[in-house]
């Protein structure tokens, strides 16, 4: 006999594949139940409403960030600014897999979702927790990103510059607009980068050593 | 006696209104005709299925580019560069007005609508107006851009900051990330154009006058 997590962890799957592949509005609950086989009693024992049921995909969301997102890009390499251009590089790879039709779940549902705080306050916490991710690359590089930088603007930043791309990507079903923003986006870090920590001050430097 | 082009004007008004407030999915047909206060018969006249209405929205919205967006930002200053940014700042306002509730409707309807070839070349050329409209303007600054930089790329770039800048203003509800995009994408220009035109060799310059 199934437990009662299995259930509920099988509808919130399902709807998070359905809200992922046809967007939340275009998601009734009946076809969340016809694919997950569960009946109507099962679902209301858990989830007072769609919009509940709702909740728990991004709460889900929130759960997955680390192990779908950040491991596998971090796994990729140690340095901290390639790292971050390794997760933009793990949202290509789904865009790739999906011929373009599939990018961000969290982006659709901020875009698409009009709804009450609670909704909201999850959606902002999942693009929070990114921004975070990245955020520990930025600081992880130290002083190679200038120190005068906001850094919580350019984590943001990057968020901004994988959305853009991704939705432009899905218009044109083609990588190349999301290519050509991530390399955009390079171009910069580039730039910072070469821009380096500033030239210490005669004053600021350690007295050499005594005798 | 309302004129056909009216009543038709006044369905794809109304739809272009619900589907930019509530989404292209959660807006019905009985919704728009009730609104539009038009019968079905005469929707039908116009325009064949709900997916035929979204074209027709879509039409407008590339009639409406120049004259809802690029003009008013090019009307506030004549140099280039600051026009790129007076454009993001029109969808500052409308964010602004709308209390972060509306951003772009394009983007909207990019994300939400995994349609038909034919719907998705209308979304595509609404992009492609804008970027062409940023792509003025950056040719307009001449070789205040680096020459060797992709313009294509750089007027897309500003496209992804604008709509993953949005995206993230109406999951915060702030103007705040827009805002802190925004002024990355200033640092990158700024970064940019101090690299400016680059230095003529002795080679290039025009031999000094005769006499």
């Amino acid at each position: 006999m199934e437990t009662p997590s299995s259930t509920r962890d099988r509808l919130i799957e399902t709807a998070r594949e359905l809200f992922r592949s046809q967007g939340y509005n275009a998601t009734g609950l009946k076809q969340v139940l016809a694919k997950a086989e569960v009946n109507a009693g099962s679902l209301y024992y858990f989830f007072k409403s769609k919009e509940d049921l709702l909740l728990a995909v991004l709460d889900r969301y929130v759960e997955l960030l680390r192990p779908a997102v950040l491991d596998p890009a971090f796994e990729q390499t140690a340095d901290p600014i390639e790292r971050v251009f390794a997760v933009l590089g793990v949202y290509r790879e789904y865009l790739s897999k999906t011929g373009c039709t599939l990018g961000c779940p969290i982006g659709n549902l901020a875009l698409e979702v009009d709804a009450r705080l609670v909704v909201r306050e999850r959606i902002a916490l999942n693009f929070n927790n990114w921004c975070r991710g990245i955020r520990e690359c930025l600081d992880a590089a130290g002083d190679r990103v200038p120190p005068d930088l906001d850094r919580q603007a350019l984590s943001e930043f990057v968020l901004t510059v994988m959305e853009g791309g991704v939705m432009q990507a899905r218009a044109h079903r083609s990588l190349e607009p999301f290519d050509r923003s991530v390399a955009m986006l390079r171009d910069y870090f580039n730039r910072l980068l070469a821009a380096g920590p500033p030239e210490r001050s005669d004053a600021d430097r350690a007295p050499p050593p005594p005798g």
